[in-house]
């Protein structure tokens, strides 16, 4: 059934949203997709570990669209700002880009965007898995504030891979490698400028181009592809093997609504000094840490597609669960990330895992692999 | 290009949720699927014309748990429904489902849930596409109201077509036939209680059951598939064909936070005597109507799949735009909805649509067909 349900196609419609870069992924063979944000996002080229092993060695370009901008512009966006982010925006530099695990008050995740300062009274929030702009324009007319609540006409495209400076610098000139690690600049294509910021979904390196208005979309693609043609720059997507193998967490799959922030150890994030959405909540857990944590896990034995959450098993008794996993061709095992309770989270300990294709044994490992 | 996307399958992850009856849609051949609410839902099984004449002449189980519910319960539930509700939820039978346009505060629509009164003290809205949650929960939080604010454990399998009240008779007893359009029962499945409504996404009649209880879902699959085998049930899903010729909207389709509820042609459903958020802003439209409004249309010649907003074009002037467009069998004609200006939405009115396969002609109907 697995299978059937792998072959069923993605039926078009206006609401499942095409990007400005659609053209050129079907033209580079796009194999598979999800949805994110209403919006296509390739999965695969080639296949899970050609694309991996091409992601290490050379230079892609992803189509992460999907990841939408929130904007929120006005005299009370970083009032907004303080209310719902549990990093501290007083230290946010003027070119920084923030990861921010959002709260409700409970102090469950909503979602775990990066923040851009683009102004005193402007940001984006570059959106995981989830419609968040509805819980910052709740707020914003509950409260009255005075602040434009937006997605705008903007699409990032990540360049991805050890090349990923050459190639962009061939397009925007050498001031792209001046950028350092979360921060962004300005730069030029054609007639407009672009903020470009050094991240992306992989820990290969590179950069993130905030693509504003859809006309820009192809010619800046063409443009990558015929300026990287001899670094074998090739179309690419998040990759769900480097990604484990990175402990790059997906809102939605490693953590939910149903985790705090220190569950899914993004406790560092949270040090405002505000009382932002949910700090009376995570208080005890800021003090004495979470019931539960993610691990870095290894699965031994063959494992299907992990589609759903995997239960962990203690003596038959739930200890937490998988809900990423995949075999990792440069490590040699099934690399997963695991939800573990305290109980069972130090390092080097087995548990049972119930996959949709039998039991296995996992064993929580001391580190991710990069 | 088009063709290849459509090829591109689904990779499967615990972020694109499966469904209590997953299993049972994959049994059933399911061959297309479309993510909608973070879910798997099933978008043909033979074929989108096969699907729709079947329906038209039997009766389809249909896996909708992708119209998640929002559980508002508390001593602020109704304050909280009456803040974002156009309708007079004062007006509610105890027993009833009020189709509620939900807007901003320009008037935006953000969703069009169905919300039903399970108490005075608690409501479930079941969702268009988009995270509603978020919007209610800001809200909530913002103004600290005492209302809880869920997801719960509730997945909608929809029991559509002419034969819905024998199939539906025969598992639960003659007690459905009584239920009202848009009112709901509680019926009995083994040891629970599940609200039945007389409603669904198509105009052939039937049902949706709330199935409250994962564990509850292909149980009761199997058992209206056996109690049908005479009434040559199948497992069916919303027909892309069938709604359109029946008007039904899709939001993010046809309208989307661009639109009022006027513009849906839903004002209607805005007669709420309270100060619900956008009211202010809707009171022009409310007084001299909407400067578009959704509208039947027919057009001409060969048409692909619509995946893209259509511009309609009057002497190369933007007047409007086609979200969805399927070809008819029963009709003979390419059915399409469109959202057209006021110059230009008279019945017979003749305008370009620029096409993803070129320009047509388009007509706009008198009304839809049925």
């Amino acid at each position: 059934m697995q299978g059937e349900r792998r072959m069923a196609t993605i039926t078009p419609s206006r609401r499942v949203r095409r990007t400005p870069f659609s053209d050129g992924v079907e033209a580079a063979g796009v194999k598979a997709y999800t949805v994110y944000n209403h919006m296509l996002l390739p999965t695969m080229f080639e296949s899970l570990e050609a694309d991996a092993a091409h992601l290490k060695q050379n230079v892609q370009v992803w189509d992460v669209s999907c990841e939408r901008q929130v904007s929120v512009r006005g005299p009370d966006a970083l009032r907004l700002m303080r209310m719902v982010s549990p990093r501290d925006m007083g230290r946010m530099a003027d070119d920084q880009c923030y990861y921010v695990p959002i709260t409700d008050h409970r102090g469950g995740m909503l979602n775990d965007p990066v923040a851009i300062k683009l102004a005193q009274d402007h940001y984006w929030l570059s959106l995981a898995d989830g419609d968040l702009l509805q819980f910052l324009l709740g707020i914003a007319v509950a409260l009255g504030l005075e602040v434009e609540i937006e997605e705008p006409d903007v699409s990032p495209l990540a360049i991805q891979g050890p090349k990923a400076d050459e190639l962009m610098a061939r397009v925007f000139g050498d001031v792209v490698r001046g950028i350092r690690f979360f921060r962004y600049k300005r730069v030029r294509f054609e007639d407009r400028e672009f903020v470009v910021a050094r991240s992306g979904w992989s820990k290969q390196g590179g950069f993130e181009i905030y693509v504003e208005g859809a006309e820009y979309g192809m010619p800046l693609w063409n443009r990558l592809m015929a300026a990287g043609e001899d670094l074998n720059v090739r179309a690419g997507c998040p990759n769900n093997i480097e990604r484990i193998e990175s402990g790059l967490l997906g809102y939605g799959s490693d953590m939910t609504r149903e985790n705090t922030p220190y569950e899914a150890g993004l406790g560092r994030f949270c040090n405002s000094p505000d009382d932002f959405i949910g700090k009376t909540a995570l208080a005890e857990q800021a003090r004495n840490g979470p019931p539960r944590q993610i691990r870095p896990m290894v699965i031994d034995g063959e494992i299907g597609p992990c589609t759903r959450a995997w239960p962990l098993l203690a003596g038959g008794r739930r200890v937490g669960q998988i809900a990423s996993a995949v075999f990792s061709p440069e490590f040699g095992v099934n690399v997963a990330i695991g939800m573990v309770d305290r109980s069972h989270w130090d390092p080097g300990t087995v548990i049972e895992v119930e996959t949709e294709h039998g039991m296995r044994r996992a064993t929580v490992q001391e580190r991710f692999w990069r």
